[in-house]
């Protein structure tokens, strides 16, 4: 019960950063925090900058993001501000991140704050920034260091997911939602993490004793042969980091992921839900894919701006990752569509554009050359999006072809 | 007329965000701003960023700071948080300096927030910040890129220059006391504040020609000679940056002000006016100089944290900034008393322990050793306090100890 009679319960907003820093971080004493945030979950920053502090933290450091100085660079910006990003702070965070700092980042922006603006412009700017951020990205993309992507809930982003109800109520349900979803309103938050991550690994490990050569997905609109790259290696639930704890890089987090292999994708995929991306919501995607590369691309809504995002880089049409959600997932079973990857990913089946994860081959200390040679997709952009449903059902293939059932009408076959 | 009926008129705000741009940093198309700004003055921030863009800025990129934040660490920090800063970041923003980005700092915090910490954990956190600041300060304190530093109204800030009024009529009160104090309540403050930095640029360019070897003020509870630094140069006004341009380092602004000489100081000196100086206020602070070098101190309030002030190097127990304002300046007709540097130093003569600025040196190019050799201190620390009043009198004294008057009854001796 919300005793403070306030939208967002205080005691379960409480938990919640308890469990990032604890669940999420595994922070140690003396490590430094990174966290970005929008300005508006600046309540729960301060929660999780008090867990740090007491959980030994050296430092922490909030880069706040606000949506009204993020639009203003596309309604007065001339043309200097489109190509340029700061490079200085994406490399003082990739020196803190080799020194050893956690991140955590707080998603909840309105995901359409871009709706409007000039794709063109959109794109520069994206591309300009992930290449400026590519020294820091590294860090995490290879779990150099712990980090994890949790939710705050913003006015805007409840206004979205809620658009029948009144503002507070749109506000108490989608941050009702998230502790929900997040796994942290029970008495134990973090115990009930450690269940969680137990059930996802022994799906990683079944996956990984497969040691499938390809899977096959089956849907409406989608009939896509992934190949899976050489000495891949499933995960899912808490990763070992290179400094040797645990993080949960998602919370929440329902997948089991893989790299696939960029050069053996072949078929269609056609999305099965909306993909929230750059502030541009893009519905519809329809591809097909020859050799790995997307040779057709279409979509219903946002189109220019999904052909931009293909357009990033030769990597950003292929793809980089493929993950198995099972339809009866709290997020897929709440029914709602929450126009934000962190939470839409986690409620079906999905694939990546771009940028692979190199901790998923068995060998974790492949250079981006050597990843490359067995599969994996190299790229500025990492882009999650939706093939899976209850319609969809995946096939395990061995390098003669021989199928395993995965899932049947979007369950494990196996339970 | 406020017509929105917020405590905080929106259009006055709108000027001086205007004003900041294009008086206080005068921005060129193609520069980068960096913004130091509570979370508080978001609006603010709002306003400044996209008249940035419409100058034509490549990236406006704040950092937001929190009292809630800061003082966590105090709360439920460690022995790791109290000698940690993010050197990283500072080396970042250096980086962002040589290459020719702006600087924006909003006041505006509770004076008080660290009241009741412990003074030596605020000791050692200002030290480690300031040893980490350092790479960067250097491209301010020199004048390498245009700077300035301005003040949002905040809630706590004014419900204690305002003690008596509702929080929103404070809230109101502090606000007009900022736009006014700034000039910028005119129809054309880019014209005003040009007219203000001719009027204080014939003060400094007076004091520039009598080329005086000291100052001797004399008023209750001081009596104080000041040698001035071999090389000195009176500023006041805008300043002209390394990048060629000018700025106005403060807005408001109402002092010229040179360097010094750091050992030759003597003499005692009360303050006239609180400081605030980490959140802690100081009150009745009186000091004795022997050779430039503070041989007594104490404070009627806040001593411990003054002592730790002196005590950060040994540059931090000499001066290396003394400058003059006129009793009829508006703040202190306002005669508020406002516990926050950038307005109470322009209220009074001053003097500020620690570092100099070597733009107050006719040859800027010095380096710090130069500076030095020629009597401009150097110190982590740079806090200006009060020592005037409408009963200073101060005499400028030749090298044979001629007096030519410049103060009477806290005024300028000749109009």
């Amino acid at each position: 019960m919300n005793t403070a009679n306030t939208p967002i319960d205080p005691t379960k907003l409480a938990k919640l950063a308890r469990a990032l820093i604890h669940v999420g971080l595994e922070l140690k004493p003396g490590q430094e925090l990174l966290i970005g945030a929008p300005l508006e979950a600046a309540p729960m920053v301060r929660l999780i900058t008090a867990e740090a502090y007491k959980a030994g933290a050296s430092n922490v450091q909030t880069f706040y993001t606000d949506e009204a100085s993020a639009v203003a660079r596309y309604q007065h910006g001339t043309e200097a501000a489109f190509d340029y990003a700061p490079s200085w702070l994406f490399e003082g965070m990739a020196a803190a991140y080799k020194n050893g700092a956690a991140r955590l980042s707080l998603v909840g922006e309105n995901p359409f704050m871009l709706a409007g603006q000039n794709p063109a412009h959109i794109a520069r700017v994206s591309k300009a920034r992930s290449v400026a951020a590519k020294p820091a990205m590294q860090y995490i993309s290879d779990f150099s260091i712990p980090w994890c992507v949790a939710a705050y809930p913003t006015q805007a982003w409840a206004n979205l997911v809620f658009p029948k109800d009144t503002p507070e109520a749109a506000l108490h349900k989608l941050s009702e939602a998230i502790f929900t979803i997040s796994r942290t309103t029970g008495e134990d938050p973090v115990a009930d993490w450690r269940t969680h991550s137990a059930n996802l690994a022994t799906r990683r490990e079944w996956l990984n004793s497969q040691n499938f050569h390809a899977l096959h997905f089956k849907g409406p609109g989608t009939d896509l042969t992934v190949g899976l790259a050489d000495g891949h290696k499933w995960n899912g639930g808490a990763s070992v980091t290179k400094l040797g704890g645990t993080c949960n890089a998602n919370m929440p987090t329902e997948e089991v992921y893989t790299t696939p292999h960029a050069f053996r994708v072949n078929g269609t995929a056609t999305s099965t839900k909306p993909l929230s991306y750059n502030g541009t919501l893009i519905e519809g995607i329809r591809v097909r894919f020859e050799d790995g590369l997307i040779v057709e691309a279409s979509a219903e809504k946002g189109e220019e701006v999904f052909k931009n995002l293909l357009a990033t880089d030769p990597g950003a049409s292929r793809i980089g990752e493929v993950a198995l959600v099972p339809h009866s997932s709290p997020i897929s079973q709440s029914g709602l569509v929450f126009y934000e990857t962190l939470f839409d990913e986690n409620a079906a089946c999905h694939i990546a554009l771009g940028q692979c994860y190199t901790e998923c081959f068995h060998d974790r200390d492949l250079t981006e050359e050597q990843a490359l040679a067995k599969g994996g997709n190299t790229s500025l952009v990492h882009v999650d999006w939706m093939i899976g449903s209850n319609l969809i059902d995946i096939d395990g293939l061995d390098a003669n072809g021989n199928r395993t059932p995965i899932f049947r009408s979007g369950e494990w076959a196996t339970s």
